[in-house]
């Protein structure tokens, strides 16, 4: 585990809270700070809004040699996106906030690109709405006349021909809200509108073309949730309170943001888009008696929820939850014993504003462990002797509510050394006002409010680093039958094996369930004494539905990287996000070569064997929504493993006490 | 929920400690003993050993008639199966225990069929093989001198067409145990032997072929795993204490063998062959204000593990672990702390013995309480406002060693009205002798010591009542596209929507990756009033590799029922049993009209259209050992849910108690 390092006496003056920082802990208030006043000194007399402004992270390099070597710490680098007041148009820049006593060292305009909507883009639709006339009078002429029971969610516009890319567009979806503490997801109304988020001008209100241009009703049974408008149904199931303590304390160390957990450290980062960054994951080989790398890096890069009604303007609803507005944006704070029971540590998360300042969520982050249930069991019936291991997850989690939605995000890490990523949907269905009786695309859950069909695919980037850096992907499928399948060779027919295939290039695959693939992530210079086989990681991922958008289509260019189950690509340093940096109104694949996503990363077919490689895997769920899932969903499950494979020459867990009898 | 009721004065004289019996409680001590007492009066003097002796269920009819009114108690009866003496000829009876005093009322001799191996069958083959001298020999000529320290575990046949059915056979596997509490599996000898059950003699010793015929070695090195043989390794990474109690004790009730939690009634049973029955699952509709049928019966009624190895006589291995050993005679008796944690219930399982009487497992049944992380949330940013609850899970749970393994079946309810059965698959590898390096068909886990590949496919027997018994299923794909897909009427190309297809006659169906394929369990009599769809519970069941033995291979044959994801066939008393009530030594689809299996009763195509009909849901997982599975395996999880979908006119969860702040 890296020590952390004094910062260089450079930007001292500038701020003094915190000693000592990691190279990937988040940029402090201080540097943000810091890093807005250079930017503002460049930028001169032009006005301009921060639409964000974040760590740099190192180069890879600079961190590797870091970590060889604690003296060589990297520069600290901030990095922003700016756009101009008069002209929208959005530059981006990297500070150094410890060289030359700090510098603006890039700084670089991005033609035809929308930045993400940061939650202040978000929250002026609603007022706006109130007191614009024409919008008074599409509710008016719903029988609504109380403006300030209208209820506006900002959306990223999806996609929108009318208008191009030089206006910043977002959408609002109207609804209405009678009582104060009411579900207005009960009550949408049938229509939309667009603004520009720059000029705040409403350019648009968009009726429900599918209901045959009659207008609809405002739906009129409220569907609570709250405790207050529910009756008391409490006394029904009397459920008697579970307690989980740790009277003794966790069993994790906590050294600013990094944690060492039962032999497996890592860094915990934290920034507005991504949310939730572990970077450096290593673990303690007890039988080799050291400290093995594992991953480099893991997030959440993207995701994309597409909607099913073809419809316009339902037909534009496909939001991309991380590159349109931030997981970090979006993140609650935490409370014991309601998101999470147990003895709990929290870190908070710094998010930057548009001013150049920042804001904190405090208890952004929580970590936890749980009882896991049993982790190795086995009865020995010649002396009745029992052998049992319980296994616990080291918990590492942020939930974020995008709009009505709510994910839980869960990185999980058991004794065995597996890594999992667990999503928990829930939140509220996205409702639309709707005549259909039987929607062919939806699911009536109430009287003319129609819950639609949609998808949600996460894209987890994984930067390995399997006993290092170079790393290959082995595909492998499940074979039956022997080489020569004669019947002398395998007379009872019970022949299968595994058929590997290391991929060579830079490309996207696809799961396939009749040969329940899988994919080591392999270190081929590194052989596991037991096996003789390539130490390696495996991916298990099946589940990850088939983005079901036509090919071609604006969402499959848009979301081309929820097209396969698995990308492989080389690292390269600043390639992160797979639907492109600049996601809001983005085109697709070759549309704008300062905006590359994965299927571009791809074309030159680079070599992905024994190299630093990365790789991306899709996963989730189609929704077809359930009266069950109204007026607030129960959580659905959905989550990717990571798991030894050959990479431990035997059980790594031998060392946890037993419960033996 | 249907109250006990007093049982009938007929066999009061019999018996007198359990003064009220539910119609699907297990047999009694004192039922069993009246049994096998009427069952040797019948038989005379023809000597024979006892297979089981188990509760014959009620009919449905009867028991439906019982729920209707409680007075109308059917008749409490016994099944047994008997292997005679002389003859091994397998004869099948029923005895009423409660009706004229007891009496046999059926008696019938079923050809050409083996029954299930009894923990007594398993229990001499060690003894034999260790004074028989060849067996001696073969140990010898490999350096073993001490037959004390040569362990053999029985299994089933799997096949050997060298005998037929009239001998009742089973296999041994031959290990080496040099210390008291060492690792047999770290030592598997070359050899396996064939007993024949009944007369206890060693019919064949045979070396492995696949070895070029010469003998392997005694593999040398010690994989321990018990404490006592484990170096302290216990303080390199202190695990604090994770402590969960419930204070004002638990939730749910328990009288007798029903349960109420929740909101969530059911029977739990148990028998020597699937160990956890649950019956008569019902829900308490919170709006509806009335109780409503879910599942009349759900049990793991079969499994089948096939091992990859080509090669005589390693490919005989093919265990049914349901219908070979059974899962309740192989179930563990727990311990508070060590399998299961908190306040726990538990129930013993009563298990007949050969001589006509039981044994009891004490604890065989654990009943808790989990927390099951959030039910639902959401955070409303315009009143700051956030509604959280808390899930939790009832557990009930069994855990059975059958030879190395060990499967940990877990029944999980959640608040949501959501069933899950889920398999932690642990235990230690079934392990051979091998001198190969780079085994195609396994993996080397030590010197000589191969762990082969093998598949686990669980046959989950669901028998329906949603709503009551009456009951379809719909196949329900995600399909891409409108009904005409023409550019104006979807223009985005963004439509979708689930295609269903009713299945009509009894059949086998497979999962679907590309269509994320389920299937609603649906009363097409039941509309739920918000959606207009047929009330149903759907089944997700993703985990379902494709059995990989050789389509018409004995396998293939034996194990029909993993040959599909889903079958559904129409209800009939006493079809229970996927691959026959006989499973050893079986032979396949209609081959033994006395023993038929579920690809015998889809011949008929009979109706499953809005009639009572019977789900067998297979699901399990291929394993590619890993080193990281030896010497103990760390648990892994496969599971099926069966969740409300359309059951409920809303959440059904609204009632939970909230943690809002």
């Amino acid at each position: 585990m890296a020590t952390p390092v004094r910062k260089s006496s450079s930007y001292r003056e500038t701020y003094s809270s915190s000693c000592f920082l990691h190279p990937l802990d988040p940029l402090t208030t201080e540097e943000v700070e810091l890093a807005a006043k250079l930017i503002r000194e460049h930028a001169g007399p032009k006005k301009f809004k921060f639409n964000c402004i974040t760590l740099k992270e190192p180069l890879k390099s600079e961190y590797l040699e870091f970590c060889a070597n604690n003296n060589r710490v990297p520069p600290r680098k901030a990095y922003a996106i700016l756009v101009m007041k008069d002209t929208s148009s959005v530059i981006q820049c990297v500070v150094s906030l410890t060289h030359n006593m700090g510098e603006v060292v890039s700084w670089e305009h991005i033609p035809d690109v929308v930045p993400m909507l940061t939650p202040e883009d978000c929250s002026f639709i609603e007022d706006i709405a109130r007191s614009d006339e024409t919008f008074t009078k599409a509710c008016n002429d719903l029988g609504i006349t109380d403006m300030s029971t209208v209820c506006i969610d900002a959306w990223s516009i999806g996609h929108d021909p009318r208008w191009g890319r030089d206006r910043h567009l977002q959408q609002g979806l109207v609804y209405w809200r009678p009582p104060p503490a009411g579900n207005q997801y009960a009550h949408p109304l049938d229509f939309y509108i667009v603004v520009d988020t720059q000029t705040r001008e409403i350019l648009s209100i968009d009726t429900f073309d599918c209901e045959g241009g009659e207008r609809g009703k405002v739906p009129p049974i409220c569907h609570n949730y709250r405790k207050e408008l529910l009756p008391n149904m409490s006394r029904v199931n009397r459920l008697k309170p579970i307690e989980i303590s740790q009277p003794e304390g966790v069993s994790f160390q906590l050294t600013g943001n990094r944690i060492l957990w039962a032999g497996i450290s890592m860094h915990i980062g934290f920034n507005y888009r991504e949310g939730i960054v572990l970077s450096d994951i290593r673990i303690q080989d007890q039988t080799e008696h050291k400290e093995r790398t594992v991953f480099y890096r893991i997030s959440l890069a993207e995701m994309v929820v597409p909607y099913a009604h073809p419809g316009f303007p339902l037909n534009r609803r496909h939001a991309f939850d991380v590159g349109e507005y931030g997981l970090g944006f979006s993140t609650n704070s935490l409370k014991l014993g309601c998101d999470c029971k147990g003895s709990i540590r929290y870190l908070d998360g710094v998010l930057p504003t548009s001013e150049g300042s920042t804001s904190t969520i405090k208890n952004a982050i929580c970590i936890h462990e749980e009882d896991n249930g049993i982790l190795f069991k086995h009865s020995e019936p010649r002396d009745q002797s029992t052998v049992l291991c319980r296994d616990r997850k080291l918990v590492i989690s942020q939930i974020v509510t995008v709009g009505n939605y709510e994910y839980a995000l869960y990185h999980n890490f058991t004794l065995d050394g597996t890594y999992e990523f667990k999503v928990k949907l829930t939140g509220i269905l996205n409702t639309s006002n709707s005549k259909e009786t039987m929607p062919r695309y939806g699911t009536k859950v109430s009287d003319s409010v129609v819950a639609h069909n949609h998808q949600h695919i996460f894209s987890l980037r994984v930067d390995p680093a399997i006993d290092g850096p170079n790393n290959s992907v082995s595909q492998c499928d499940a074979v039956a039958g022997t080489v020569s399948p004669t019947t002398q060779a395998d007379p009872l027919g019970n022949a299968f094996h595994s058929q590997t295939t290391i991929l060579k290039e830079a490309q996207g695959v696809d799961y396939c369930h009749a040969s329940s693939r899988t994919w080591d992530i392999i270190n081929p210079n590194n052989i596991n004494p037991t096996s003789g086989m390539p130490v390696s990681y495996k991916i298990v991922n099946n589940q990850c539905p088939a983005l079901l958008a036509r090919p071609g289509s604006i969402i499959a260019e848009r979301a081309a990287f929820a097209r396969h189950s698995l990308w492989v690509v080389p690292y390269r340093d600043g390639e992160l996000f797979p639907a492109g940096r600049f996601v809001p109104q983005s085109g697709g694949k070759g549309m704008n070569p300062h905006n590359n996503g994965v299927t571009d990363w791809v074309d030159d077919k680079g070599c992905i064997e024994g190299t630093d490689i990365v790789c991306y895997i899709q996963f989730g769920v189609t929704h077809f929504p359930r009266p069950e899932d109204f007026p607030i969903m129960p959580a659905e499950d959905v989550s990717v493993v990571l798991r030894a494979n050959h990479f431990f020459s035997s059980n790594p867990a031998l060392w946890v006490p037993q419960s033996s009898n």
